[in-house]
């Protein structure tokens, strides 16, 4: 990807942190959701979308290393030259590396041994910024950035990965005791309301005034016509009332992609949940609960949410329409600093006239393909592979989840995945036409 | 579907005929189709994706019975009840079916069989348009109007399919002798010319003034960006050049999937090249051919085009950048009608400032997933199931190929295919921002 | 394999005709049993295991071309050189071959095609006979005698695999209608009487008097302890009474491998069992009929065969306790002669102390793996191929089947599949120990 | 299995330890073998074949604690109930069980989890050893001796599924460093010398006087023809012969499933074998090495093994064979106490007349197909699934392999696997007619 914003754009805003100041609170939290778990919990491959902790912990360095201080650190040192093919994930021009699904076989090296990794390459950035280069050359500070917003995304991702693992064991571990606080209450949500917007020309994507993932690049005028937007998500207690009118059982309401990957794949629920003599239970990552009606629904492919829409009468946002509502409301809500680790019921906020939940809870599946916005084009080399080279079969969610790490998300940020995968933290808010 | 454009629309226009006409010229089109092949050639089915001829006749024929004279005909009499499974493709509302990668496995019905349901299902669509019913209820000849359009689809896939079948053959045999006419003249094309193109709101979609297919609909408003289409459609040549360069070798190019696809299916070249001694020959319907250094190249995926348009550093357009160049522009070109039954050369034919060969020789991929347009909703009941549920995954191409049937195609037609198939008559053009 | 058994071993037997009035008799039964389908039914493969009715039609006749005429016909002439591409089945010597799954493809050469080259051979070969070569050459003499059992082997799958075909029709043809006389009489076989043998040492395998396959040689000695037979084969009320007992529901029975088969292939009955409101019926050669409760349950997996032995009580035979059974028996029983094409109830025939249903009705499972006897080595070249190089992985059957052609069969005979594979006509018969 | 060995039986023997000795000793090797590898090593599976060390010492604990403490020491307490679930191999009897190649999955219970389950086996083991009742039962000291005999058989497992765990790793660690004393002296092993056998009946198979598997019994007669077996193993520098030849390239000696093994895998050269410029080096549970020309081919699958005997115009020996020839020697060999933990080159040792590593090196593939003995009857219940149900589609190997426990084998005993299987530590004695 071509990386352009600067650091200066980004430390002289009002409230952010300085560059290095992010940099070390970000490796640190790397670590400390690593901590509840074991080496062994650390070092296991759940599903073939998953990887092991250890490997997130391992690849965001070597990201660090290989972009950051091996083209700009004179006289750095790698400390073992086998790493790249074990920590390179995707990138085709970085070299050969270990595949995907063999992410878990990798006992060695040890879970000690990626610390001693890390320590490693944190003491050369710590050399480089000390250096000034960064402070210097915008686009040293601006890879630094990247890195960090990087290892955000797998931060997201070790928790995601982690609940995999765990609804994977006959054992069902808890990463961490759900908290009493966040029983569920056994009442569905309250009834939605429809919040009316204008269509017209509206300016979408990132201005690159500060930090943004190239594809949300170039901001660009769309058109849109009015719409509707559901001022919440959508509920387990709705959901159940999806299953029971045969959701799951009749292929009316499906894609023709999404009703083989029901029979294909033996969908009845969302992922995790667990039926016990009637009730459905859910497994999280404080381990096996109650399911609450309230809470937004969670773990559904994009095939499930189209379902429940076209069911429901309505249909999915485009990503423009989603953006458009969001343009200027503040970001925050139920993220991986609330310490839920789930999704919450919406709370109305006193915003009336505003949606809420729109950040925090679920990613949010819109009906928008990924594909590059006009005049896009992926920058050189192997960062050019970040984000371009999978702009086709995904769609687009919008929003952020409650384990993305605060200050990682925005009204533009575009997030991606196909439309059969559930392991992600995602649900749906409806919309209309007006 | 919702099928609303009425019988009349279609007959005043300017020399389009009789609905019966065209009915029954679609009728004996196909018949003639299947001729020059055996019994044998018209069972077996050559892949997955493709059909048997003689399910293409009997399915086309199911349709008209099960959507126009089941309902409409007063006293029909269903020939054999079981036909309904055989016959049925892909509408859950229909009830079951024959699994699509086993319609090669229906010996029984035997071909003579076939064509006798075919006469007795003509029979019936005689005795309705006899009864004037479709002419006093324009939604029964609008079902006949879709019947017609529906085979002409399966006229396409005949040959199609037909080709993938001959070249799955150690005999290579041939659909019909390639015309001596037709021989490559071993140059290349000319040069590209880049024809610019005016952005703003531009309206697209049908109209529904006449038939068209539900996924045209709504015309709506669309804003572009000025932009720049290729006069003609990249060429064999300019494929070999692609290839020289390493266009297969490198990952550079590709999209993330479309790079598994090369490896997972050890993509070298198009569909059905052939190579021997250095020298590529094509299998076509006239068997196999040197190549035609100067033709467009054809049986490409999408992730082909779009690794080419990287490479040539262009892009492939949108659909509505495709449709407002073919907006008003007359409908013809090289398609079933010449005979020629492969793409040829484009020839200029005095339209200096217009796109050639946008109608006919191969089917154009777009960068356009393909998705609903605004305001869409698919109908109810089995025939909404006809385009609405493959809305997801696949990738909108403009225009016709060598094997449409003439008068099927138009500025708005949207086909539609996954990025990876190739077994149709695909190509490209290339496309640039202003 | 090594082909030693000459034409006069053949010619001077009493009541065994000449060599060529076998072979012709051979060639003419072979196009006899294709001649009541269609073309159609004679080139679509109904699974992996079968092949279409014109393969087995012309490989049988590339035998004899390759092995017979090439070889030893002065100025043999090809008739098409891409026929041995087509019609090779598995000889690697004998160079690369269209693959096993893809025999379906080949809707060319046509059926018409192919039985000219059926008679551009037979005219070779009656052109080899009148040379006298076979008769003064006994090498050659073999080589016919085998491609005429080769092609008796076919002739059996011919009607097993059209079986296969029709079975996985959704209008479930007959091949031949079924006679009255074979129907149902809704009542069970007769107890089993079981017949001791006597143990020691007794000798097997064939002593190449007369013409045999290399896999039933060398004649060698085994060593045998007392044992019992069941007079006849086991029955399909027999099977019932498994299956009400929970044969398919409970692992107790079942090798760890047919459990898994039992799960992975959703086995719940014999193949070709169809149930209706609880009311078996069995697809036949002459189309669906009502379960026979007294004819010999057919079309069972190894796996199937060795759980139901357990499950009563019993065992398999080994390959040489049938063989010292049927030793100097007479080769009769309801084989293809009869006309049955279906396995029949037995009848005593007065032999009170002798098994009945040796020969014909269904082949035996034995409890035998396919391995080589003492000695044996696979002869050079292609013909080596024959049979040597399965002999891993299957099991040996003994007997004869409705529909091996008389002539074919006898006491050293083995024939041998995979322990999963029900499409032939395969049954029990139990063992025990004295 | 039925278990009638009597604990008697096994303690007044010459040399042979008391059963609580035994125990014991067993108990503390498995401890001992995991050792020298971290928690994370002991957590993940290789492969579908494989099993993680900490399962491998769970499970063994799940065997004592089901079969022979739950039903015999009085007030047994189960730690967690989960744990059959979780370790449960593959005993349909004792209920579900985590999917084998899920096993991988299980990081809880942790390691610590699974040494404080050993703990509490034994504590019960020791308190029912005190009881006297396995002393005074011998069915119950039967038990006991059995899960010293299944501890034994995962001894073996534990390194030869680390060293796949190993292989796989792109650090290519070793278990324990490699001795020098082993290196390699780049020298063939000497002239293979032929020994000669007498046929006849000989007595097989074990007769119960002291422990054996069922699958060893009933003891019988066998007859043999007189042969020959090479007085060693195969070696590496015969089986670099053997590829110089062509030995995988060409199919003339393979068995048919054999050679699609070749093709399908890619098999050019025995598992564990890597080539560099040329060179061969070997994987190792010392790690890489060169490979040693003078020690046994070892790695090898059935196919291959079968493929080198008809290559080297030689066969394999029968199991029986074997075992007449085995008979009566001394039970020695470089096994697991060797600490080798690699197969060495043959000493001869004086016995100029007697096969060398008949025990120790490597497991050698016999022909003989795994069938029951005759008169063999699988015992009831789950410990009846030891043995029985897996007697089909493999083969039976004979001797040891140098990671295999002391005491754990004699000449009786049948070891078998599936004939594509490679992880093993199996190679090849030659055998031939007299």
């Amino acid at each position: 990807m071509s990386v352009t914003a600067t650091i200066d754009a980004q430390s002289d805003g009002a409230g952010v942190l300085p560059l290095a100041e992010r940099l070390w609170e970000t490796r640190r939290l790397s670590l400390a959701l690593a901590k509840p778990v074991s080496a062994e919990d650390q070092v296991v491959q759940a599903t073939d979308d998953a990887s092991p902790t250890k490997w997130h912990l391992a690849h965001t360095t070597w990201f660090f290393e290989t972009f950051v201080l091996k083209p700009h650190l004179a006289h750095f040192r790698t400390l073992d030259e086998r790493f790249a093919y074990c920590f390179n994930s995707y990138y085709e021009a970085a070299g050969p590396r270990q595949p995907r699904p063999k992410r878990g076989l990798l006992t060695r090296p040890s879970l000690d041994d990626v610390v001693r990794y890390r320590h490693h390459i944190d003491t050369g950035l710590e050399t480089l910024l000390k250096s000034g280069v960064p402070q210097r050359h915008p686009p040293v500070g601006a890879l630094i950035e990247l890195g960090i917003n990087h290892e955000q995304q797998h931060q997201e991702l070790i928790l995601t990965d982690l609940l995999a693992l765990f609804a994977a064991q006959p054992l069902r571990p808890a990463y961490k005791p759900s908290s009493p606080a966040l029983a569920s209450r056994g009442e569905g949500a309250g009834a939605v309301r429809w919040l009316d917007f204008a269509g017209g020309i509206h300016r979408v994507g990132h201005d690159r005034s500060a930090f943004s993932y190239d594809n949300e690049c170039p901001r660009h005028e769309v058109l849109l016509r009015d719409y509707r937007l559901a001022d919440r998500l959508v509920s387990n207690g709705e959901w159940l009332e999806f299953m029971a009118d045969g959701g799951y059982a009749s292929p009316a309401h499906w894609l023709s992609d999404g009703w083989a990957a029901v029979n294909g794949r033996g969908w009845i629920a969302p992922a995790y949940w667990e039926g016990e003599n009637g009730e459905w239970r859910q497994m999280t990552l404080g381990g096996p609960v109650p399911l609450d009606l309230a809470a937004p629904v969670c773990h559904i492919s994009y095939f499930e949410a189209d379902a429940f829409a076209r069911w429901a009468g309505k249909r999915l946002p485009t990503e423009f329409e989603w953006e458009a509502a969001a343009n200027g409301l503040p970001v925050r809500g139920n993220m991986l600093g609330s310490g839920a680790l789930r999704p919450l019921p919406a709370t109305q906020g006193g915003l009336t006239d505003k949606p809420t939940q729109l950040f925090g809870d679920v990613w949010e599946w819109t009906q928008s393909a990924y594909s590059p916005y006009p005049g896009y084009r992926a920058g050189p080399g192997a960062l050019g592979e970040y984000n371009g080279k999978f702009m086709c079969g995904q769609y687009v969610l919008r929003g952020a989840s409650c384990v993305t790490p605060e200050g990682h998300t925005r009204a533009t940020y575009r997030n991606f995945f196909y439309p059969h995968q559930r392991w992600q933290f995602t649900g749906i808010r409806l919309a209309d036409d007006a």
